[in-house]
């Protein structure tokens, strides 16, 4: 049996049980857990003594606080990392969140930090980490996040989306060509359908799906290895041209 | 510069400190990185295929939420914990963790279990987490635990315990000689005064205390290796007897 991908409705649906009085997890456990494998995934395939500079890239919602908490624990790693959230979020924990970052010294850009700023903050930047949307993004993309893809893209430095690769679809992936196109993948709880085919290094984190509901969703999720909270998954050949 | 060991004021001042309004750290995230990092602990020393019957010990107080959550990632793992929590606690946090693991199919002995049925379990055990007594802990030891230390002690049976080995006082250790005598010990953040003349494996998890944090409290905090979340100290050659 192979690993299910999800719809993006399936994908809010495990999200909600996750945290619903039957699941009883709270936002903070699942984003500490999301975000550290996150880091992790990133400290497998680059390494701090050649990568030391990251550049973690936030959007607005759940998926920028799991960049926050990557960026955390990738600056405990012993890498650099500067933290890019033109949109902030404004829930509390993401407050929380960017305050624990400060308290670690890490450096974020002023949200409304001129375009030449990020790319110059780019173009010094060893690997960037692409936490801007997630499972819930609807094209298209809005402002000011239109013009921060291109730049992304276009800076010729290795890329680890979570989750989905900024601009895709939840479900038909990079169809509409204006989505960032990751070195590295780390899907969380399960992989989502528009991720198919995706031909980099896959990895899967969100070690915290009981028995009971991967039989409910019949996901299918592979065996994680020791105590590892990440599990690096085949890689495909990919049936189109990302 | 050696590692520092707290006493029970600097271990309260800075558990405050982590989580007031200037730390930002929520419970929930500090709990869930350190019961990772007591799982992991265990996991690194006690095999799944040789050790698979866990009993995870829980106390009323944080170190109890600790232990539940331990309790979690070690289901996740591999293993085949119970749950012995005599004495609940209170606060709404130990209520979710506890149906996380109902929710993983971890069985929880009934808070009023007779000794006798606690023995039973010790007996068909392979290994026992010591998550009673943390760094709040003052004598003497009081019902029902006053019972079940002994209990846990004569079981023969290798133990790991969290932070300060039930029993044990905070900054003198085991000089009553009514505490467990664990094998492995985890101390999370710092170790405590009170473990000085410990001479078992001993690990540091807890790797969440910023840079400056550390300084501030002079902590001398050794390096984590990679991306882990806990790490070996070296053994000392004890002091006292234990």
């Amino acid at each position: 049996m192979s690993i299910r991908y999800l719809t993006a409705k399936l994908a809010q649906q495990i999200d909600e049980e996750l945290m619903n009085s039957a699941g009883a997890f709270s936002l903070d456990q699942l984003m500490e857990l999301a975000g550290l494998a996150c880091a992790q995934t990133l400290a497998k395939v680059y390494s701090k003594e050649k990568y030391p500079r990251v550049l973690v890239c936030c959007g607005p919602g759940n998926q920028g606080g799991d960049g926050l908490v990557a960026a955390r624990h990738l600056g405990m790693f012993g890498y650099e990392p500067t933290i890019y959230m033109p949109k902030p979020g404004s829930k509390d924990i993401y407050k929380r969140l960017q305050k624990q970052c400060d308290n670690m010294k890490i450096k974020t850009m002023p949200p409304d930090a001129p375009l030449d700023s990020f790319r110059s903050t780019l173009s010094s930047t060893d690997v960037i980490l692409d936490a801007i949307f997630g499972f819930s993004f609807k094209g298209p993309v809005r402002a000011p996040f239109d013009a921060v893809l291109p730049l992304i893209s276009s800076a010729g430095k290795p890329i680890v989306s979570v989750d989905i690769p900024s601009g895709w679809d939840v479900e038909k992936g990079n169809e509409a060509g204006v989505g960032i196109v990751p070195d590295v993948l780390v899907s969380l709880t399960a992989p989502k359908e528009g991720v198919r085919s995706f031909t980099g290094r896959h990895f899967l984190g969100g070690r915290f799906v009981p028995k009971a509901m991967e039989e409910k969703f019949e996901l299918n999720l592979p065996e994680y290895p020791g105590f590892d909270q990440i599990v690096e998954l085949p890689q495909t050949e990919g049936t189109q041209k990302l």
